[in-house]
Protein backbone atom coordinates (compact mmCIF):
# COMPACT_ATOMS: atom_id res chain seq x y z
CA UNK A 1 0.00 0.00 0.00
CA UNK A 2 2.71 2.27 0.91
CA UNK A 3 3.82 1.91 -2.71
CA UNK A 4 0.24 2.36 -4.13
CA UNK A 5 0.73 6.00 -1.88
CA UNK A 6 3.73 7.28 -3.16
CA UNK A 7 2.06 6.63 -7.12
CA UNK A 8 -1.45 8.25 -5.86
CA UNK A 9 -1.30 9.03 -2.44
CA UNK A 10 -2.04 13.03 -3.44
CA UNK A 11 -5.33 14.54 -4.05
CA UNK A 12 -5.23 16.43 -7.46
CA UNK A 13 -4.03 12.94 -8.69
CA UNK A 14 -6.90 10.81 -7.66
CA UNK A 15 -8.85 13.71 -9.13
CA UNK A 16 -7.47 13.56 -11.95
CA UNK A 17 -7.64 9.77 -12.34
CA UNK A 18 -11.48 10.35 -11.51
CA UNK A 19 -11.89 12.70 -14.09
CA UNK A 20 -10.42 10.63 -16.97
CA UNK A 21 -12.92 8.06 -15.60
CA UNK A 22 -15.98 10.70 -15.77
CA UNK A 23 -14.75 10.81 -19.97
CA UNK A 24 -12.26 13.89 -19.64
CA UNK A 25 -9.50 13.76 -21.33
CA UNK A 26 -7.74 16.93 -22.28
CA UNK A 27 -5.68 18.96 -20.65
CA UNK A 28 -7.90 22.44 -20.80
CA UNK A 29 -10.79 20.08 -19.89
CA UNK A 30 -9.36 18.90 -16.33
CA UNK A 31 -7.89 22.62 -16.06
CA UNK A 32 -11.24 23.92 -16.05
CA UNK A 33 -13.41 21.09 -14.20
CA UNK A 34 -11.26 20.91 -11.33
CA UNK A 35 -9.56 24.19 -11.21
CA UNK A 36 -6.14 23.14 -10.08
CA UNK A 37 -3.04 25.64 -10.55
CA UNK A 38 -1.72 24.72 -14.08
CA UNK A 39 1.75 23.70 -12.97
CA UNK A 40 0.24 21.06 -10.46
CA UNK A 41 -2.11 19.68 -13.11
CA UNK A 42 1.31 19.22 -15.80
CA UNK A 43 3.25 17.40 -13.29
CA UNK A 44 0.15 15.31 -12.05
CA UNK A 45 -0.43 14.32 -16.02
CA UNK A 46 3.60 14.14 -16.45
CA UNK A 47 3.75 11.34 -13.17
CA UNK A 48 0.52 9.60 -14.02
CA UNK A 49 2.00 9.06 -17.58
CA UNK A 50 5.04 7.92 -16.46
CA UNK A 51 3.96 5.20 -13.88
CA UNK A 52 1.28 3.92 -16.70
CA UNK A 53 -1.80 4.92 -15.24
CA UNK A 54 -2.75 7.82 -17.97
CA UNK A 55 -1.97 6.61 -21.52
CA UNK A 56 -1.08 10.06 -24.31
CA UNK A 57 -2.80 10.12 -27.54
CA UNK A 58 -2.08 12.80 -30.28
CA UNK A 59 -4.93 13.98 -31.42
CA UNK A 60 -4.25 16.84 -33.03
CA UNK A 61 -0.70 17.36 -35.58
CA UNK A 62 -1.04 21.41 -36.08
CA UNK A 63 -0.54 22.60 -33.35
CA UNK A 64 0.50 19.21 -31.57
CA UNK A 65 -2.40 18.72 -28.58
CA UNK A 66 -2.23 15.14 -26.91
CA UNK A 67 -5.36 13.82 -24.60
CA UNK A 68 -4.72 11.41 -21.66
CA UNK A 69 -6.50 7.96 -21.76
CA UNK A 70 -6.82 5.66 -18.63
CA UNK A 71 -4.51 2.25 -19.69
CA UNK A 72 -5.71 -0.79 -18.06
CA UNK A 73 -3.35 0.00 -14.63
CA UNK A 74 -5.90 2.88 -14.13
CA UNK A 75 -9.21 1.67 -14.93
CA UNK A 76 -7.82 -1.11 -12.27
CA UNK A 77 -8.10 1.83 -9.57
CA UNK A 78 -11.75 2.27 -10.07
CA UNK A 79 -12.74 0.08 -6.95
CA UNK A 80 -10.78 2.57 -4.87
CA UNK A 81 -12.02 5.55 -6.17
CA UNK A 82 -15.53 4.09 -5.43
CA UNK A 83 -15.09 3.03 -1.98
CA UNK A 84 -13.51 6.59 -1.23
CA UNK A 85 -16.77 8.11 -3.02
CA UNK A 86 -18.78 6.00 -0.97
CA UNK A 87 -16.89 6.66 2.51
CA UNK A 88 -17.48 10.56 0.96
CA UNK A 89 -20.86 10.62 0.59
CA UNK A 90 -21.70 8.07 3.66
CA UNK A 91 -19.94 10.56 6.18
CA UNK A 92 -19.57 14.04 4.75
CA UNK A 93 -22.07 15.19 2.32
CA UNK A 94 -25.37 14.72 4.20
CA UNK A 95 -26.22 11.61 2.12
CA UNK A 96 -27.54 13.54 -1.48
CA UNK A 97 -24.90 11.98 -3.22
CA UNK A 98 -23.91 14.16 -6.59
CA UNK A 99 -23.29 11.44 -8.61
CA UNK A 100 -24.76 7.69 -8.86
CA UNK A 101 -23.88 4.75 -10.96
CA UNK A 102 -25.70 2.08 -12.65
CA UNK A 103 -25.38 -1.09 -14.84
CA UNK A 104 -25.73 0.05 -18.43
CA UNK A 105 -26.56 -3.34 -19.86
CA UNK A 106 -29.17 -4.89 -17.69
CA UNK A 107 -31.63 -1.92 -18.13
CA UNK A 108 -32.10 -1.85 -13.93
CA UNK A 109 -32.58 1.54 -12.12
CA UNK A 110 -31.43 0.58 -9.34
CA UNK A 111 -27.45 1.94 -7.85
CA UNK A 112 -24.20 -0.54 -7.87
CA UNK A 113 -23.61 -1.73 -4.82
CA UNK A 114 -20.51 -0.83 -2.50
CA UNK A 115 -18.27 -3.36 -4.18
CA UNK A 116 -19.30 -3.22 -8.05
CA UNK A 117 -22.02 -5.33 -8.13
CA UNK A 118 -24.83 -4.76 -9.89
CA UNK A 119 -28.13 -5.65 -7.75
CA UNK A 120 -30.67 -6.41 -10.40
CA UNK A 121 -28.63 -9.16 -12.14
CA UNK A 122 -25.70 -9.59 -9.85
CA UNK A 123 -23.03 -9.19 -12.22
CA UNK A 124 -19.66 -7.27 -11.29
CA UNK A 125 -20.09 -4.57 -13.93
CA UNK A 126 -17.00 -4.08 -15.67
CA UNK A 127 -16.16 -0.05 -15.95
CA UNK A 128 -16.92 0.31 -19.30
CA UNK A 129 -20.46 -1.22 -18.32
CA UNK A 130 -21.11 1.35 -15.36
CA UNK A 131 -23.86 4.39 -16.61
CA UNK A 132 -23.12 7.92 -14.04
CA UNK A 133 -26.14 9.98 -13.68
CA UNK A 134 -26.51 13.18 -11.87
CA UNK A 135 -27.15 12.70 -8.26
CA UNK A 136 -29.56 15.11 -6.23
CA UNK A 137 -26.60 16.53 -4.38
CA UNK A 138 -25.01 18.03 -7.90
CA UNK A 139 -25.43 22.03 -8.85
CA UNK A 140 -27.82 21.82 -12.03
CA UNK A 141 -26.42 24.68 -13.50
CA UNK A 142 -22.78 24.61 -13.56
CA UNK A 143 -20.24 27.76 -14.99
CA UNK A 144 -18.22 25.48 -16.88
CA UNK A 145 -18.60 23.39 -19.93
CA UNK A 146 -17.24 19.53 -18.80
CA UNK A 147 -19.65 19.56 -15.24
CA UNK A 148 -22.26 20.99 -18.00
CA UNK A 149 -21.33 17.74 -20.26
CA UNK A 150 -21.23 15.46 -16.79
CA UNK A 151 -24.82 16.14 -16.35
CA UNK A 152 -26.01 14.42 -18.49
CA UNK A 153 -25.92 10.54 -18.03
CA UNK A 154 -22.95 8.80 -19.61
CA UNK A 155 -21.07 5.72 -19.54
CA UNK A 156 -17.57 6.10 -18.08
CA UNK A 157 -14.49 6.48 -20.17
CA UNK A 158 -16.31 7.23 -22.84
CA UNK A 159 -15.27 10.90 -23.61
CA UNK A 160 -17.24 13.80 -22.45
CA UNK A 161 -19.06 15.76 -25.35
CA UNK A 162 -18.96 19.80 -23.86
CA UNK A 163 -21.55 21.74 -26.47
CA UNK A 164 -20.15 24.30 -28.68
CA UNK A 165 -19.27 27.28 -27.18
CA UNK B 1 -15.22 11.81 -3.62
CA UNK B 2 -13.64 15.59 -3.55
CA UNK B 3 -14.75 15.40 0.15
CA UNK B 4 -13.22 12.25 0.88
CA UNK B 5 -9.76 13.52 -0.91
CA UNK B 6 -10.11 16.72 1.43
CA UNK B 7 -10.01 14.83 4.79
CA UNK B 8 -8.04 11.93 3.49
CA UNK B 9 -6.14 12.35 0.04
CA UNK B 10 -2.74 12.89 1.51
CA UNK B 11 0.06 10.07 1.30
CA UNK B 12 1.15 10.29 4.94
CA UNK B 13 -2.37 10.55 6.00
CA UNK B 14 -3.89 7.39 4.74
CA UNK B 15 -0.34 5.49 6.15
CA UNK B 16 -1.41 6.52 9.86
CA UNK B 17 -4.78 5.30 9.04
CA UNK B 18 -3.30 1.93 7.79
CA UNK B 19 -0.81 1.94 10.92
CA UNK B 20 -3.99 1.90 12.90
CA UNK B 21 -5.94 -0.14 11.50
CA UNK B 22 -2.34 -2.45 12.33
CA UNK B 23 -3.05 -1.74 15.62
CA UNK B 24 -0.24 1.24 16.11
CA UNK B 25 -1.84 3.44 18.82
CA UNK B 26 0.64 5.43 19.99
CA UNK B 27 2.20 8.87 18.80
CA UNK B 28 5.76 7.36 18.80
CA UNK B 29 4.99 4.35 17.39
CA UNK B 30 3.69 5.78 14.42
CA UNK B 31 6.99 7.62 14.13
CA UNK B 32 9.13 4.55 13.90
CA UNK B 33 7.20 3.05 11.76
CA UNK B 34 6.64 5.74 9.44
CA UNK B 35 9.16 7.55 9.70
CA UNK B 36 7.68 10.75 8.98
CA UNK B 37 8.67 13.67 10.21
CA UNK B 38 7.46 14.66 13.20
CA UNK B 39 5.47 17.95 12.41
CA UNK B 40 4.02 15.73 9.72
CA UNK B 41 2.94 13.27 12.39
CA UNK B 42 1.27 15.70 14.45
CA UNK B 43 -0.66 17.49 12.36
CA UNK B 44 -1.73 13.88 10.42
CA UNK B 45 -3.17 12.94 13.84
CA UNK B 46 -4.51 16.58 14.70
CA UNK B 47 -6.68 16.46 11.41
CA UNK B 48 -7.92 12.79 11.78
CA UNK B 49 -9.21 13.23 15.29
CA UNK B 50 -10.49 16.39 13.97
CA UNK B 51 -12.28 14.76 11.20
CA UNK B 52 -13.69 12.06 13.35
CA UNK B 53 -11.37 9.37 11.74
CA UNK B 54 -9.59 8.65 15.13
CA UNK B 55 -10.08 9.38 18.77
CA UNK B 56 -7.35 10.20 21.51
CA UNK B 57 -7.49 8.14 24.64
CA UNK B 58 -5.59 8.81 27.73
CA UNK B 59 -3.70 5.88 28.84
CA UNK B 60 -1.14 7.79 31.27
CA UNK B 61 -1.65 10.51 33.47
CA UNK B 62 1.63 11.36 34.39
CA UNK B 63 2.99 12.63 32.23
CA UNK B 64 0.19 12.95 30.16
CA UNK B 65 0.20 10.38 27.24
CA UNK B 66 -2.47 10.38 24.62
CA UNK B 67 -3.55 6.72 22.05
CA UNK B 68 -5.22 7.11 18.95
CA UNK B 69 -7.71 4.63 17.91
CA UNK B 70 -9.84 4.39 15.37
CA UNK B 71 -13.66 5.44 15.33
CA UNK B 72 -16.37 3.68 13.31
CA UNK B 73 -16.04 6.28 10.59
CA UNK B 74 -12.44 5.63 10.28
CA UNK B 75 -12.67 1.66 10.15
CA UNK B 76 -15.12 2.18 7.22
CA UNK B 77 -12.05 3.20 5.57
CA UNK B 78 -10.78 -0.14 5.42
CA UNK B 79 -12.45 -1.18 1.68
CA UNK B 80 -10.36 1.98 0.72
CA UNK B 81 -7.04 0.73 2.12
CA UNK B 82 -7.49 -2.23 1.20
CA UNK B 83 -8.19 -1.86 -2.98
CA UNK B 84 -5.14 0.25 -2.83
CA UNK B 85 -3.17 -1.85 -1.09
CA UNK B 86 -4.50 -4.71 -3.99
CA UNK B 87 -3.63 -2.47 -6.93
CA UNK B 88 -0.59 -2.21 -5.33
CA UNK B 89 0.65 -5.43 -4.94
CA UNK B 90 -0.64 -6.20 -8.36
CA UNK B 91 1.44 -3.15 -10.61
CA UNK B 92 4.20 -2.62 -8.18
CA UNK B 93 5.69 -5.51 -5.73
CA UNK B 94 6.45 -8.13 -8.25
CA UNK B 95 3.31 -10.17 -6.66
CA UNK B 96 5.51 -10.93 -3.32
CA UNK B 97 2.92 -9.27 -1.08
CA UNK B 98 4.08 -7.66 2.10
CA UNK B 99 1.03 -9.26 4.40
CA UNK B 100 -1.68 -10.89 3.72
CA UNK B 101 -5.49 -10.70 5.32
CA UNK B 102 -7.64 -13.99 5.96
CA UNK B 103 -11.29 -14.66 8.26
CA UNK B 104 -9.58 -15.59 11.99
CA UNK B 105 -12.61 -17.40 12.96
CA UNK B 106 -13.57 -19.46 10.26
CA UNK B 107 -10.08 -21.26 10.25
CA UNK B 108 -9.43 -21.06 6.69
CA UNK B 109 -5.89 -19.99 5.82
CA UNK B 110 -6.99 -18.58 2.18
CA UNK B 111 -6.43 -15.27 1.52
CA UNK B 112 -9.44 -12.53 1.35
CA UNK B 113 -10.87 -11.93 -2.03
CA UNK B 114 -10.55 -8.38 -3.22
CA UNK B 115 -14.22 -7.35 -1.88
CA UNK B 116 -13.05 -8.41 1.87
CA UNK B 117 -15.03 -11.66 1.08
CA UNK B 118 -13.78 -14.91 2.81
CA UNK B 119 -13.47 -18.04 0.13
CA UNK B 120 -13.96 -20.40 2.43
CA UNK B 121 -17.19 -19.29 4.62
CA UNK B 122 -18.56 -16.90 1.93
CA UNK B 123 -19.31 -14.40 5.04
CA UNK B 124 -17.82 -10.20 4.10
CA UNK B 125 -15.50 -10.43 7.07
CA UNK B 126 -16.00 -7.28 9.48
CA UNK B 127 -12.46 -5.70 10.29
CA UNK B 128 -11.97 -6.91 13.74
CA UNK B 129 -12.12 -10.87 12.69
CA UNK B 130 -9.42 -10.04 9.78
CA UNK B 131 -6.36 -11.69 10.89
CA UNK B 132 -3.15 -10.46 9.21
CA UNK B 133 -0.48 -12.28 8.17
CA UNK B 134 3.41 -11.47 7.59
CA UNK B 135 3.91 -12.01 3.67
CA UNK B 136 6.98 -13.18 1.88
CA UNK B 137 7.65 -10.05 0.79
CA UNK B 138 8.71 -8.52 4.31
CA UNK B 139 11.73 -8.09 5.50
CA UNK B 140 12.12 -10.76 8.24
CA UNK B 141 14.56 -8.83 10.58
CA UNK B 142 13.45 -5.47 10.41
CA UNK B 143 15.01 -2.61 12.64
CA UNK B 144 12.19 -0.83 14.60
CA UNK B 145 10.29 -2.49 17.65
CA UNK B 146 6.91 -1.73 15.41
CA UNK B 147 7.93 -3.77 12.48
CA UNK B 148 9.09 -6.58 14.69
CA UNK B 149 5.63 -6.94 16.47
CA UNK B 150 3.90 -6.78 12.78
CA UNK B 151 5.85 -9.91 11.96
CA UNK B 152 3.31 -11.91 14.20
CA UNK B 153 0.38 -12.95 12.85
CA UNK B 154 -2.43 -10.31 14.49
CA UNK B 155 -5.90 -8.90 14.34
CA UNK B 156 -6.53 -5.95 12.66
CA UNK B 157 -7.37 -2.87 15.04
CA UNK B 158 -6.02 -4.82 18.34
CA UNK B 159 -3.05 -2.79 19.67
CA UNK B 160 0.53 -4.17 18.83
CA UNK B 161 2.50 -5.95 21.64
CA UNK B 162 6.67 -4.70 21.50
CA UNK B 163 9.20 -6.55 22.47
CA UNK B 164 10.46 -5.19 25.90
CA UNK B 165 13.38 -3.28 25.16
Amino acid sequence: MARALEVVGERWTLLVVRDAFYGVRRYNDFLVHLGSPRAVLAARLQTLTAEGILEKRRYQEAPPRDEYVLTDRGIELWPVLRALGLWGREHFTESRPLRTFRHATCGTQEELGPYGKCPACGAVVPVPDIEMLPGPGLDPDPADPVSRALLRPKRLLTPIETDPV
